[in-house]
């Protein structure tokens, strides 16, 4: 029982390689067809033994692929599917990995040609590293993998988007598009913004004092791994989430402004109860 | 070749445990005397041969070492200096592992009687663990402790407490205690503030939305895993280092709101350009 006969991936770098690598492993598709820009790494994709064969050109890739993974940077899934469109295959499920969903899901729907079937998803995984060589199969294993049905999505594609990431090991939770971007602006994307703003700000004083990095230990270093993450996909991500970010950046801004008061105060019982309330909720998600 | 006969550790937990271990294993140490206020941790640091006696009264406790060192809550290292020393012995050397220098240091210089000596200390090393059970041998293994001599410091005892600091296996560095209080700021207490109103941001979006924290993968775990650590202990730091806090708070604050503006005005070069000198900064202290 095949989950696809033809599945093409649009970007074959970590996410869609990993896909790619644990759907064959579990024998769920008969052919996988790579589909990109970089030609060497799609050739590397097919020596791995990651994908079938390549295919440069989106609207002949997709040609009689039943199942569809958009899995490009987040700003140009839309664009792409805009392309590839005219060219799929009637029955064909189209589904993507892109981390903001509300704008994405609103403006792939419009896109679908009758007969055709649209999901967004988006797998809570991932690493600092990009490119097919650090694709791996157990990469969504243990994940938590959110797809963002909307009223007029397709109840069989949905559950076929859905078994595929059960396929790949994930949990998959069903989300409201706007809440989802809400929870990853919490989550990921907060994070992500203030680890950046936070290397910038001690690198500022770097450059005023002597070099303060350098005596940075495991914990700085730690704290800042995700600052390491590619620049041009959280341009990205900052310019497709922007709403849900700056809420976030508002509501942990008056946060560490609370906390910027009982410094400046001495409020020692304050301080107190600040740090084991968020010890308490950081002991909980363990 | 003893770096001392008999050594009085005050204090012994993670911190005050690993430097007695990994000094007994080097051979450095004749005896070493735990003093605390808990008896069953002391009693268990007898068990665990980390210590070869204990003694709760820290005044009884020092007497005849010729080192102690001072490794309580960074608030009470001066009063409990203020009891030892009458009790101290002729050329005793005192240090401490305090996290913050300025302070301290001065305190305790004024609280030392003649013929007696402090030299100030801080170990770049701790894990969110506390108490004997939780120190081991190699915890100062590879990373850097910082000595903060003053015009006044003894050049015999300063050397001293940099060869123990070197037998613990660190690297030593000198520096000025007002220097290390705004480092310290910026590689250790901004990234402990940050990541504790990271969690109380979240927490009280949770609150109002539903449980996003259950969502949150890998990544945001890695990055508020300081938020787990003692808040007595950062109670301390923030009362400690107050000036030095309030400093990089704001520094940090007003690059998260360059950041907050590229992100309001959709202004996707400046965004890759902050994000990448950030990832630069960052990769460079991998």
């Amino acid at each position: 029982m095949f989950l696809s006969k033809r599945m093409a991936i649009i970007g074959v770098g970590l996410i869609g390689g990993s896909l790619a690598r644990v759907l064959r492993q579990q024998g769920e598709v008969g052919e996988i067809v790579g589909i990109g820009r970089t030609e060497p790494n799609l050739r590397r994709a097919v020596e791995l033994g990651v994908i079938d064969r390549y295919c440069q050109n989106p609207c002949q890739g997709v040609q009689g692929a039943d199942l569809v993974f958009l899995a490009t940077p987040v700003c140009s899934i839309a664009s792409v599917l805009e392309k590839i469109a005219p060219f799929l295959a009637p029955g064909c499920i189209v589904t993507d990995g892109g981390s903001v969903k509300e704008s994405v899901v609103a403006a792939c729907e419009r896109l679908m040609p009758a007969g055709t079937f649209f999901v967004g998803g988006h797998p809570i995984a991932g690493t600092e590293q990009s490119g097919v060589d650090a694709s791996f199969d157990a990469l969504f294993q243990g994940k938590r993998c959110i797809v963002t049905p909307t009223d007029t999505t397709d109840k069989h594609a949905l559950r076929r988007v859905e078994s595929m990431w059960e396929c790949a090991g994930s949990e998959v939770v069903r989300m409201d598009a706007h809440k989802h971007d809400r929870v990853v602006a919490a989550i990921s994307h907060l994070p992500h913004m203030v680890a950046y703003s936070l290397v910038n700000a001690v690198e500022a004083y770097d450059r005023l004092d002597e070099s303060i990095l350098k005596y940075s230990a495991g914990g700085f270093r730690d704290f800042t791994r995700i600052a390491s993450s590619d620049p041009a996909m959280w341009r990205d991500i900052a310019l497709m989430n922007g709403t849900a970010i700056l809420e976030m950046i508002d509501s942990f801004s008056n946060c560490l402004g609370m906390l910027r008061t009982l410094v400046e105060q001495g409020d020692a019982a304050g301080l107190e109860k600040f740090f084991a309330e968020s010890k308490r909720s950081r002991d909980a998600i363990l």
